[in-house]
């Protein structure tokens, strides 16, 4: 077992990002900021400050060249630094130079429930974006999953608002230590990628607050995030880019967003709206075939030419478009023209190793009969490896998130790398058919063929390890479009009965940002559910299947048994996906776990839930008191034994929940948690806190939050269908 | 008359830049930088090394990503910053960022006589090459100019050492204080580019020390430049790029140059000879159509695989390896690695008006009677601007020396800037036919009806300005090709004479790189030569053409009256261009105006021949004394009095000489010049100093300098054909 020494590297790696000041960059004071761009922002015409406003290529914004105002350099992300875009149009540059490290999905750093992770990946991706002369990183994205069908959801960190807005926010200050700016996306509302471009998304004051935008709220005011980016739908009938609740009276009033709005790239609509609610940087809007030798593209951009003319005219007031270009003076204060900027590295083995550490940490074991896993890897055992994402690369497609991975472990060859004394055969199994993303031509298979090689190869083996799931082709987990079904695609559920029938010991490992159908749950004797995981997918698998690593991971979202049991489903004709032009949250604050919860419809697995090698008790739940005044903090104290055979890590998760309300609550709702790892045969005690604050509701009567007085339950426990203990409190 | 106004605004241009040490990049000292190499070339593999020797693409070489060396940007200059380059072709990137501001031609900047202009012009396209984010700007030149007919002359300094020497030293520094390494080039005897790829020269190593490498020598030795760029020719039948004597000896050895050895584009033929003699970085080398999808093209570079296998196998040591990857790092310690970079800036005013004052400094006028210039712009007269060269884009074209200039004014443009109150008339005149650089698709002259035209126009006008000379085409002033006759082409000649019958008050403005025959030249009032003189060149030409600057550039190079009075014409059937084999340097040190002086054959025009709208004198020439020792240095004072009606400037020029030496000696050599504004009406004294070293010989038979005692002459003018005193010394 090498678990003992993957904690030591986890301490290493984490230490030497926290204790490393040096490679941060200087930065200079708001005031100071500000002072430089009063006097700079006079100097400026206004041309060149509206050209500012908007791209001049598919990535890029110009500078001021004749004051040495540099460009500003964006790359998508949030799972590592984009290959290289030709100048207008979206074809790869074909350079060699930015192959780069993957890191997992966010959905898996979600999964880990650590926070110092978060920060370690930040670091590393800012630092490969810093080495690729990026600005700013399209990233991270934080929309909470609201259907499993959302083809994007694999981008985000899951459907609870706390675990978003507490992993957002060390991966923010991870990236900009870097001199580079964070851009988190997509604000707000972007539940979906089914008609994302037009969607109107009518939901509650209420579950806006509480649901949809506290991640956003904790990026801008504990992430101190300098750029966020706008979304592609529209809310209560105003497109989100440039939506005067959402930007203005929100954003940029309520919680004092000092950075840049940038579009989402073709998500402006409209030069009145995009200048007066919120917009700062217009970026990707569609000017296809405008270019000609005498014309460029970009000026037709709203906030180009027809913002010049209305600006010119009077119509709008010269101070909005010096707001926008402070905003924008003041993220390039904070990176390219900041003192000395660190240079960032790339392809480093620190990075590779933070990547698999998350990895492997992510990863969520659901399902572990007869101690199916770990799997000895001493043994002189046959081992088939059956199905197409044992091989596919998963860091290809998907949409924007798109990387071109220096390497990418398949989970054969991370197999093949510590199995060295097992025999393993492989067999593709199923098919997915060509995917628009594929870089080559592969062959045409035969699927029967396929099939029958996949049965025989199960029927040779001691061990049968399915590695099926999703994958980033076009309505799978794909940005532009969702999932059409909740089911496995490619006919994965025959073939996983079918292999059932030769080799009962087969244990399942899917690959997806998403929850999916599961109709042979209870005829497999495993399950893991792993994610898009990087660079070192196979290596992080390997570690986790055969043990090295404990698994730790939990998931950041609910798996219902049937779509129907998720809420956004459950409104019959009002469900998603509607009428394609209004999208009702009816389910309101009833989202994920609040929703099984609250409506007592048992997930097939829960928010909150994963298995470890080991077992936990969690006991002496307490608090050091039990009332409490409104600035009072919170603080559970609980121990976690470990009681198994296994060194492991155990989340303690608290949740809080109010019976009596004037509004409907869910039953609990996340208020804290914590990682602990406990060697076996010990304890470990653990101390989380929250603000009793953090326990009013999003009062419409007032338009505030309410901190209702009375009784509250905490629940203490490793999933949120898992409780070991509940404490009453009462709020005075 | 704006004489005055211009003079302030160089003094201004010229104490911006150098009293603004806060734009310079914090420099940190050599040892320093030894100790940082010291301790990082132990972290990186032999494979790592031998990548950062040689290009991933067309102007970039990889970093180290992993331990955050970034990569190597270069863009071609010397004149601005070339625009960007496909990743691995030579097409233009189609990108719209990369409109700069255009340089006068190096040619011109040395007929400013004027370091600080130099200064001026390496600060500004320094600062151009920053804010595009180079780290070499590949450029000065200072080949010296041997014939008339090498195609790329305009991008050098000229044909005296001396000359190019104190021009390229202040903008080397100029350049790299905004942490942009200079790229002096092309190191060496890259005088003719007819066969450049394979022609051998054979020159006397007196010919070599005093005439081809003093230039380079101050560049390394007083301009501390960065990079040096090996040259296409072969030295001695092995290729100047890694040719044993000059990079290992004299550049690495003699010099001790600590920069990098950088290819020209395709200049590397021999793996073992680029490994052992000198060359750092291999850029350029054809490998078209080698990249596949197995194989990177650029991994069969002579410095890539070849270079690892030989140092594999122990052919190479890998000390060797070492000193270039050292090299390498010191460049980039001193520039994109370099603390508190300056940003840069771009198309700013003040490069603008730098390369206006430039170009308006260099122009020559070298004939003028009936004081046909200035011409009053305030009097309502008509003047017929004939010609292509009035119109034609200059900055294109030329080879890697082309720009995408923001702005070009040509000179009609400059022209009707100026004179509002003239009538204007223009007509092309003759044609060049179409050029492979042409952006745009030109209509086919009618070459009879341009003539017509032009007649036309010449007959009707008070004053024709005739605006011919070369252009940028292939086999004009174009990188690859040389002129393939001394004439001017496309007719001008026969139209000169044409106008001349219709209108004798005509003036001829040359704009070219080159000396070419003249014809016609006692025929016309008057003669402009002009260089490329980039975006300004129709505002310089008007600055010059209507006085409100004086003229003041001298010729950096003689004119002879025909091709044969060229030193490298002058030998029969062993001229130049020879058996496209060797070119034997027969004229030796005998180059330009040293051999008119001495073999008395008069130029047309003079090296340091340049007329002013006032008239000089100089008068009070003296030294301290007569006798000095070897170590002493001679200072010659000399009163300048402007006797005429205009303020203007005027270059003192100290030759000196020795007739009786044990070498054959040329008549005089520059030895010192100082340009002085003087005021009408008023004198000024200067003082020009230089060491009396700088009168030794290069002595082959000691293989060194050899400082003769005896008698010198030093000879004090305004032009090498226009000596005002002569003074006899003697040195013990």
């Amino acid at each position: 077992m090498k678990i003992l020494k993957t904690y030591l590297k986890l301490f290493i790696i984490v230490s030497l990002f926290i204790v490393s000041k040096n490679i941060q960059a200087q930065q200079i004071s708001n005031e100071e900021i500000n002072a430089k761009i009063d006097s700079i922002l006079p100097l400026l015409t206004l041309e060149e400050k509206v050209a500012m406003c908007h791209a001049q290529s598919k990535f890029s914004t110009p500078g001021v060249g004749r004051l040495g105002i540099p460009e500003v350099w964006m790359s998508d992300g949030p799972h590592g630094v984009r290959g290289e875009i030709n100048w207008d149009d979206w074809g790869y540059a074909g350079w060699t130079n930015d192959y780069i490290t993957a890191f997992p999905a966010l959905t898996c750093l979600a999964s880990t429930f650590n926070p110092d992770l978060a920060k370690a990946y930040g670091i590393s991706v800012g630092e490969e974006a810093r080495y690729r002369k990026k600005d700013i990183l399209l990233g991270p994205g934080v929309n909470i999953y609201r259907t499993p069908l959302n083809g994007r959801n694999f981008e985000y960190m899951g459907e609870d608002p706390f675990l978003a807005s507490t992993m957002v926010v060390p991966y923010i200050h991870g990236v900009q230590q870097n001199g580079v700016a964070a851009c988190v996306k997509h604000y707000a509302l972007n539940n979906q990628e089914l008609w994302r471009g037009h969607i109107n998304v009518e939901v509650s004051d209420r579950a806006l607050y509480e649901i949809y935008l506290p991640a956003f709220k904790a990026a801008v005011e504990e992430g101190n995030v300098w750029s966020i980016m706008g979304a592609y739908n529209q809310f209560r009938g105003q497109h989100t880019t440039h939506n005067e609740m959402l930007m203005n009276k929100i954003l940029k009033e309520d919680w004092a967003f000092d950075g840049v709005v940038v579009s989402d790239w073709g998500s402006t609509h409209n030069t009145k709206e995009a200048a007066l609610y919120g917009l700062d940087m217009e970026m990707g809007t569609g000017t296809d075939g405008l270019t000609t030798s005498t014309q460029n593209a970009y000026d037709y951009y709203y906030l180009a030419n027809p913002f010049l003319k209305m600006l010119k005219e009077g119509e709008i007031e010269e101070a909005v478009l010096d707001d926008k270009v402070s905003r924008i003076l003041r993220l390039m204060y904070r990176t390219n023209m900041s003192v000395n900027r660190p240079l960032g590295r790339i392809n480093n083995q620190e990075h590779l190793d933070v990547a698999r550490k998350i990895a492997s940490e992510g990863i969520v074991l659901l399902k572990n009969e007869n101690s199916f896993f770990p799997i000895n890897p001493n043994k002189e055992i046959t081992i088939a490896v059956i199905g197409e994402n044992a091989t596919k690369s998963l860091t290809i497609g998907g949409g924007s998130s798109e990387l071109k991975a220096k390497n990418e472990i398949s989970p054969l060859e991370g197999l093949k790398n510590r199995y060295k004394k097992a025999t393993i055969i492989h067999a593709k199994g199923y098919a997915s058919g060509p995917s628009q993303y594929a870089r080559v031509v592969e062959p045409t298979d035969d699927l029967e063929q396929l099939k029958k090689e996949a049965i025989e190869a199960a029927s040779k083996a001691d061990v049968v390890l399915f590695f099926g799931g999703l994958n980033k082709n076009h309505l799978q987990d794909c940005e532009g479009g969702d999932r059409q079904s909740f089911g496995l695609p490619f006919g994965q559920d025959e073939l996983i009965d079918e292999i059932l029938k030769v080799n009962a010991n087969t244990g399942v490992i899917l690959v997806s940002g998403n929850a999916v159908e599961m109709p042979w749950i209870h005829n497999v004797n495993a399950l893991m559910q792993t994610w898009y995981l990087g660079s070192e997918a196979g290596n992080a698998m390997a570690d986790v299947i055969s043990g090295d690593v404990n698994p730790s991971g939990k998931l950041p979202f609910s798996f219902p048994k049937k779509l129907t049991d998720n809420a956004a489903h459950s409104f019959g004709e009002n469900s998603y996906p509607g009428d394609s032009i209004t999208q009702y949250y009816k389910e309101d604050i009833l989202v994920g776990y609040r929703w099984h919860d609250t409506k007592k419809i048992k997930p097939l697995f829960a928010f909150g839930e994963g298995l470890s090698y080991t077992n936990f008790e969690i006991s002496k739940v307490a608090t050091a008191k039990k009332a409490y005044t409104e600035n009072e903090q919170i603080t559970i104290s609980a121990t976690v034994s470990n009681t198994g055979d296994f060194n492991g890590s155990e989340v303690v998760q608290v949740y809080v929940g109010k019976s009596k309300s004037k509004v409907e609550r869910a039953v609990k709702e996340l208020k804290g948690f914590q990682k602990v790892m406990v060697k076996k045969g010990e304890s470990e005690t653990v101390e989380i806190s929250f603000n009793v604050k953090n326990l009013a509701f999003y009062d419409e009567t007032i338009s505030d939050w309410n901190l209702e007085k009375g009784g509250y339950v905490i629940y203490v426990g490793n999933a949120s269908n898992h409780i070991s203990k509940e404490i009453k409190i009462s709020i005075q």
